[in-house]
């Protein structure tokens, strides 16, 4: 059976059972349909220092797969196996990768979260508030213009771009407001996809509707005639938008096949934003479980980092444990092995590409916490190479490596990993900052640079250097930097796998999040809207008259 | 109180309670929190001739208000309050003129159906899940384009726009796919707001996923450089459509101040499209009801006409009666009083402007349905100004005119106007047809316009009557009409009030909807995205800590 068809054959406990799980009673969810709820805030719940976090993430991802929320699922299904108050907290899937290539969100095999079709359409709705409140502030800009445009907006230097929840490079750039008078000031413009958006990052960094507000009304949505900072509080239209994200503020409660539960909610993406889900997802599964296993996107190098450095300080609470996923496949592509020759048991190349899972380690144990790997296995891997990495890990990191079958025996094949965490997180917390708050905007490029990626240095473009200079003008250079780097390497250049060394990486250009409160580092060209394949996922999804969806992965 | 304070003092009834009122019981529904659902399909029920539709409608909109939602919701209270089995059946509103000018759509006073910000803002997400849909298909195409052009699309000639549920005039025309060869193929584009999508129609008119994906199917998105029409079946991705939609052909079940059962679903423009809520929202209510209250958008010109001719040749039953709504305020209005003068008593004007009332209440008797006026009071009608309202229906059109105060008393206000609507509904039926259905667009056209606008008859500028020779070399010749007319008018100027006499209407361009299974027929300017006022609504909106709104209307 594929995904889907697993997930179509599972019998879904009732949400309230779920929610039981957690001790939340019927007034504190609000049902969508019979298996999805809304947690109702505020959550009350035990102190979050009295849970135990585990942070998943994973080498840098290839086209061979990791599968880093298949183990999230797989493991925290284990650890309710073993007998502990669990509950999974992950990022909600874009509609944009399940029409166009990479299908959804919400694992895979028996490590799955279901109902696995309207999480990854529409679920509850969140993504579409997000887009809805973000180009209505969009209107709401090119309305002030057309009407008289008293705050002075340069119609060349508005940042706040247009989005939605689709891939469609069609719409990156585009020029709006022709027709004549009556209709708009032209101008350039473009849209990103809606995880892209700064509001998706400040739902998942807002800690209640009024945090919310205050964050919104800090966005800066572009620059006046002489070059002043606008922002939405200008505009006074915070409250509006707020209003517009009521609901989608709060988390979202589903299961996973072996009905634990599972809190899904939000989902920046992991280059233009911090790549977690939401802080009040994490903070409620801490108030109300004692093991929460949560993920950061793409590799430890992007969603990582960022996690430990952009959302663990509004949490107000650090990782007990780090699961570092890998794959056989992935680090023999690492290794150099070309994608349609992984299948072929190759010791050399796996030795070859285990450099990146070194570097990943190392780079997250300097945050002073344990790290633990957890080895995604594939049909096609061979004794030999598990046992390899097994080795390899223990004799080379120190750390502890497991062989992880999830995706075909569920929290079953996570059992020993989830012991070996369950002892980790039990150690007393050591957690390390990668950098000082108060240190400058440069100093923290280069922390990340030299300790997360293994590079030289951070090099400023001149268009950077310039805005550094601005941004310290206007106060932004305490915030911390969310680097907007290709997920593909260490490096900012795709295609340098491995462990690459000697190598600078370069911001051409700074972008204030003054919301989401951090500064977006850009370097090479990172694509805030992706565009559809030769042959989309949409061309081969059907439905049939009793609902029964085919095509959807 | 305003209306939404005194929506928010409301207890409201577990939507449980209002499903047991239709015989739904919890297997039935889907709840979406406390007080909404969705209802699963098929509904079970009794077949709806046994039941009774009241159709409400109304005189030309003016800025003076009407107040048909509001009388729509009343008259639904009043029927059960008389001790009938009654359902509402309304459409859903439109967040863009809900952030814009207008506010929202249900009803005032204690005439509303609640949870009125829920409603107002994201409801179920019906209108995301369309937008997406909608825009999907534009990004597919654009794609399909992108990828080698297989079907050999004419960029130049792609009729399927982008939509946005939000009044963005800055949208209206639009440059896409710039930056060069990885981003798209540039061409001219535009966007529509999200009730003015064909898919909103399509979903309008489905009777269930087999007829929404067979209408999806059939659009006609644009054309070959040899100028043959290309569909969604063409693109293959119908069936990804229709799983986008899978949850949005649902009804949504919510009630009124007074607990009666809401049917809430589905919102196309009453211009472009035919302006009704969905055929299965009011089939699920007629199934379940003994009285069914709906009504079509604008006035009885556009909406009213559409419900005849279009709505009802689908759902397979025509009104029992229609309830025709005016106001003092809004007839002096169309007699030329200006906008600042409506409260002062004015006999002489309210002479001029009945004109108007007259024509509407002819017209919808030609289709052989009992007619009955309902005068909504506003605070500053006088007696004598009803009573010379309620005399000249009597006298001068034979029908019953009743004063109405549902705003001020809910269903209590129209209790014998809901007396009256059941004695007309009790009479047989003696429906007749506008027009025959293999008449050709021509006669069709001229039908509406001498029978329903009072003109002269309908006059073809050059592009439309060359778009009529290829529709009938296509043949699409066959299909109903929906006319895109100004809302104001009976007339395509919106300045001309009251009953204007020889006039032609002109039509300057057909489109093809085959999905909804209609040409429209576009005359003047008719705007399918609004833009936002100088002071938009959303300048006065706030949310409190505990999720409290203010400032939506």
């Amino acid at each position: 059976m594929n995904d889907i068809e697993i997930s179509q054959a599972a019998v879904m406990s009732p949400i309230q059972d779920i929610a039981d799980q957690l001790d939340l009673n019927g007034d504190q969810i609000e049902p969508y349909g019979a298996v999805k709820a809304k947690i109702k805030l505020p959550v009350a719940g035990h102190p979050i220092d009295q849970s135990h976090l585990i942070l998943v993430t994973s080498i840098n991802p290839t086209p061979a797969g990791e599968g880093k929320s298949t183990v999230t699922v797989g493991l925290g299904d284990a650890l309710k196996q073993i007998g502990k108050k669990t509950a999974i907290a992950l990022r909600e899937p874009s509609l944009g990768p399940v029409m166009g290539l990479k299908g959804g969100a919400t694992g895979g095999g028996y490590a799955q979260v279901v109902p696995m079709e309207d999480i990854n359409l529409h679920f509850t709705g969140d993504f579409h508030a997000l887009t809805e409140a973000h180009d209505t502030l969009a209107a709401l800009i090119d309305n002030h213009i057309q009407q008289g445009n008293e705050l002075n907006l340069d119609p060349r230097q508005i940042i706040w771009k247009r989005v939605l929840d689709i891939n469609d490079r069609a719409l990156r750039q585009t020029v709006i407001g022709l027709g004549g008078r009556t209709s708009g000031v032209p101008r350039q413009d473009g849209f990103d996809i809606t995880v892209a958006s700064e509001l998706m990052a400040i739902l998942c960094l807002s800690r209640n509707l009024s945090d919310l507000k205050q964050r919104i009304s800090q966005i800066v949505i572009g620059y006046t005639y002489d070059k002043q900072p606008v922002t939405v509080s200008d505009l006074k239209v915070a409250g509006a938008l707020t209003v517009l994200l009521k609901d989608a503020i709060k988390p979202n409660l589903v299961q996973t096949l072996d009905h634990t539960p599972a809190i899904i909610h939000g989902g920046p993406f992991a280059n233009i934003a911090h790549g977690c889900n939401s802080v009040l997802a994490t903070e409620t599964a801490l108030k109300l479980a004692d093991y929460v296993v949560t993920e950061g996107g793409f590799g430890a190098d992007l969603g990582g980092e960022k996690f430990m450095d952009i959302k663990t300080p509004v949490l107000g609470k650090t990782p007990d444990a780090v699961v570092l996923v890998a794959t056989v496949r992935a680090l023999k592509y690492n290794g150099g092995v070309p994608k349609d020759q992984l299948e072929t048991e190759n010791l050399a190349a796996l030795q070859a590409g285990v450099v990146n899972l070194h570097r990943h380690v190392r780079s997250m144990q300097q945050y002073g916490v344990p790290v633990v790997v957890a080895v995604n296995r594939f049909t096609s891997d061979t004794d030999q190479e598990i046992q390899f990495l097994i080795d390899d890990c223990r004799d080379t990191l120190g750390v502890n490596a497991f062989d992880t079958t999830v995706w075909a025996h569920g929290g079953q094949g996570a059992t020993r990993l989830a012991e070996a965490v369950v002892q980790a997180a039990d150690q007393p917390s050591t957690f390390k900052p990668l950098y000082e708050p108060q240190a400058t905007l440069t100093d923290k490029m280069n922390a990340i640079v030299t300790k997360i990626y293994g590079g030289r240095k951070v090099v400023l473009e001149p268009k950077a250097a310039r805005q550094l200079k601005t941004f310290a003008a206007n106060g932004w250079d305490h915030l911390p930097v969310c680097m907007a780097k290709t997920q593909y390497s260490l490096s900012d250049d795709a295609k340098k796998l491995g462990a690459p060394a000697d190598f600078d990486i370069h911001v051409r250009e700074l972008v204030p999040k003054l919301g989401a409160g951090f500064i977006v580092a850009l370097t090479g060209n990172v694509l805030t809207m992706p565009g559809l394949p030769k042959h989309p996922a949409a061309l081969d999804m059907d439905i049939t008259e009793d609902g029964t969806i085919t095509g959807l992965f």
